[in-house]
């Protein structure tokens, strides 16, 4: 049962000259995923002194642990081993009944079993995308788009229709004259209505009621995603596009990452039975379910009424450090930056004139000690390079501040020498 | 923002008349997907006096619930808010050590960014088929096979090259013919190589290595999924297939399911870093990251040096509850049925004569109260109707006595009247 280490770790020092080429045999997707800039980013972030304004994770300083400890020490004490053991693919019965519950609040009416518990909502899209899509198949994206929407795209070998936004989000019309136009009709079509990453922009009520008309004329389905919906800073919600839709046309995907903690990845899916079923089926040859004894004590912490506060508590911290951004980068940025002034969520988005690319000064932004992710990456249909996105929630007032002036003051020096 | 809730209830009622098709946009791959037999089990499952010999569920009155709190309150205590934020895709550092460790006694040595933290180790089985499968690759499979295997290829348009087994596990001469005949070379071959699920056989020392010679000479990888090698009653362990891969080869699959609980949801992959990072990035896409909170209360739980102790404890009394099933079969079951006598894991294989069908008398047992997963489920060669799976961790001595004796009686009345 033993092995000479010594030979094994040679071979590693030696490069694996013998090793195996399990490159040969890589699916075609593989070939769609670049070297991760996510992974460098994660390595800088640890340097010290560094401003990172690059992730969008919340404020761990606002994580409610005490109400998670009370509610994770009650289901050890009363429901231990049902939360153990192989539990339903669906998900834990009373938190999806809560869920079905506060939809109501966003005009969407689905039953207990038209709610899937996710391990996290980008699994449900990932599932969603795995029960629709072929390879070639066309997919909507909004310009730009959430990197996770993208990645699980990629690895369903998606071709991508890029939708245009505005300050009202995606501009529905024009993408009505882009699918007359197109070769295929798309599958499904994919949006953030609330304070999108990561531009920051909503759509606008009209376009909601314009995007369901769409889907309906066309028959093609949409996906809400909607984690950043209670991250709102300044005036009313807005229904959700799926309240619009009277022909089960749309699913829409919650998350428990921004108003509890990101670290325990749970969401939801709420749509039709029928499609959540299949997603169930594909989630039974992935995870099997998500993990029943945090759906447990996600349940007992929302059900102890506790949330209302803490969501306002959260409001009122994001809110004063966008608005200390916002300031920010209208005192230091130079006048050729145009900042988005997102309601609510996590981030502003940056661009810069046509023709420069953030990626030719991340290093230097590094080198001066703040981190920030270009917007290439949100983008599929070849642009964004003189875009940027920059999270407001992970710092403080303080940090903020400095990272702007620090990240003001190189793309300056940038545009001077350009 | 209030929609009338009453419609849609209306239009549940009345069958959504205009709801949308989703189904002419599903993916060719839903197509391998059959209803769920399984769901139904669920639902027998909980009738009144019901024997479940099903579920391949540990028993939840072992499950360490103490150990698990007191886990639970330290790292809530002392690194809560690294354990409830983002965190990197590959897992947390300390628990891939300690795993990277622990694989030493079973010949396998690898780095820790040689291990990747998944949701389950189906998670990580799911990972690499999307590393490797276009629709249409071929994949050796054990006959029979792991359920959650088999979704998970199907859910990739696997086709299936099914290797038979014997008593010493797959015949690998055999498969070595298979494949010299075989049209086009396989991209994988999948084993559990302790106490399989479902046949409950382990793969024979010599086997081990001829599996490991056939792959390099065929330059075909090997997952070897090994979630029940700590479930031994008898005999000595036996080094992993992979001890004996010299060239990166392979990759080893293991879980926390059966040695704590599975309702956490955790397990890994360690294997050559190329491939493990390609399957981080379909992660990144998937669930991003294995909930950071339970990594940190599970590294706590098995270095607390609790783990040698609780599975001597799982061992005597699974022990216990296999010697008990093997005595009722023998003393029970007709003479026509073969069983497995296997040495550990969770199972025992029942096989009946050619042309019986155990799908024709699962709802007589049902409604004798003793509820049984027909074997067919566990082959993709359309073969393996009379055969059966027996799980005996999940029920005391008693009830898997009275289990059996129910199920004996059913067989001998199909045997009767067929």
């Amino acid at each position: 049962m033993t092995q000479d280490s010594g030979l094994r770790t040679q071979n590693s020092e030696l490069g694996t000259q013998n090793s195996f080429d399990w490159s040969r045999g890589y699916a075609s997707r593989i070939a769609r995923f670049q070297g991760s800039a996510i992974r460098e980013m994660f390595h800088w972030a640890q340097l010290p002194g560094m401003i990172s304004l690059s992730a969008g994770s919340p404020a761990p300083e606002l994580f409610p642990v005490e109400p998670f400890r009370e509610a994770a020490n009650y289901v050890l004490e009363h429901d231990a081993m049902a939360a153990f053991q192989y539990g339903i693919t669906e998900g834990y019965v009373p938190l999806r009944e809560w869920i079905a519950e506060q939809l109501i609040s966003k005009g969407i009416h689905v039953g207990v079993d038209e709610v899937l518990i996710t391990t996290g909502s980008l699994q449900a899209f990932d599932l969603l995308a795995r029960v629709l899509l072929n390879p070639g198949d066309a997919v909507v994206v909004e310009r730009p788009t959430f990197i996770g929407t993208l990645q699980a795209l990629d690895s369903c070998e998606a071709s991508y229709v890029s939708a245009r936004m505005d300050e009202d989000g995606l501009i529905v019309d024009e993408l009505d004259q882009q699918l007359a136009a197109a070769a295929q009709t798309p599958k499904l079509m994919c949006v953030q209505p609330n304070f999108q990453n990561p531009s920051g922009v909503s759509l606008s009520l009209e376009r909601r009621k314009q995007l369901v008309q769409l889907a309906s004329a066309r028959g093609i389905p949409i996906v809400e995603d909607d984690p950043y919906a209670e991250l709102i800073y300044e005036g009313a919600p807005l229904p959700a596009v799926k309240s619009f839709d009277t022909e089960d046309l749309s699913i829409y995907l919650g998350s428990f990452s921004k108003i509890l903690m990101p670290g325990l990845r749970v969401g939801w899916a709420a749509g039709p039975r029928p499609v959540l079923e299949k997603m169930g089926l594909i989630k039974q040859g992935s995870d099997l379910h998500t993990d029943g004894y945090i759906q447990r004590v996600i349940n007992h912490v929302v059900r102890s009424g506790f949330l209302p506060g803490h969501i306002k508590e959260i409001r009122a911290e994001y809110r004063k450090r966008l608005d200390t951004m916002l300031a920010a980068l209208a005192e230091h940025f130079p006048p050729e930056a145009r900042c988005t002034r997102p309601r609510g969520g996590l981030f502003v988005w940056v661009e810069l004139p046509e023709g420069v690319n953030c990626n030719d000064f991340m290093r230097q932004a590094v080198d001066q000690g703040v981190l920030f992710p270009p917007g290439q990456g949100f983008f599929r249909d070849g642009t964004g390079q003189n875009t940027m996105r920059l999270n407001f929630s992970n710092q403080t007032p303080d940090k903020i501040r400095e990272g702007v002036k620090r990240l003001a003051e190189v793309i300056r020096q940038h545009l001077a020498n350009g």
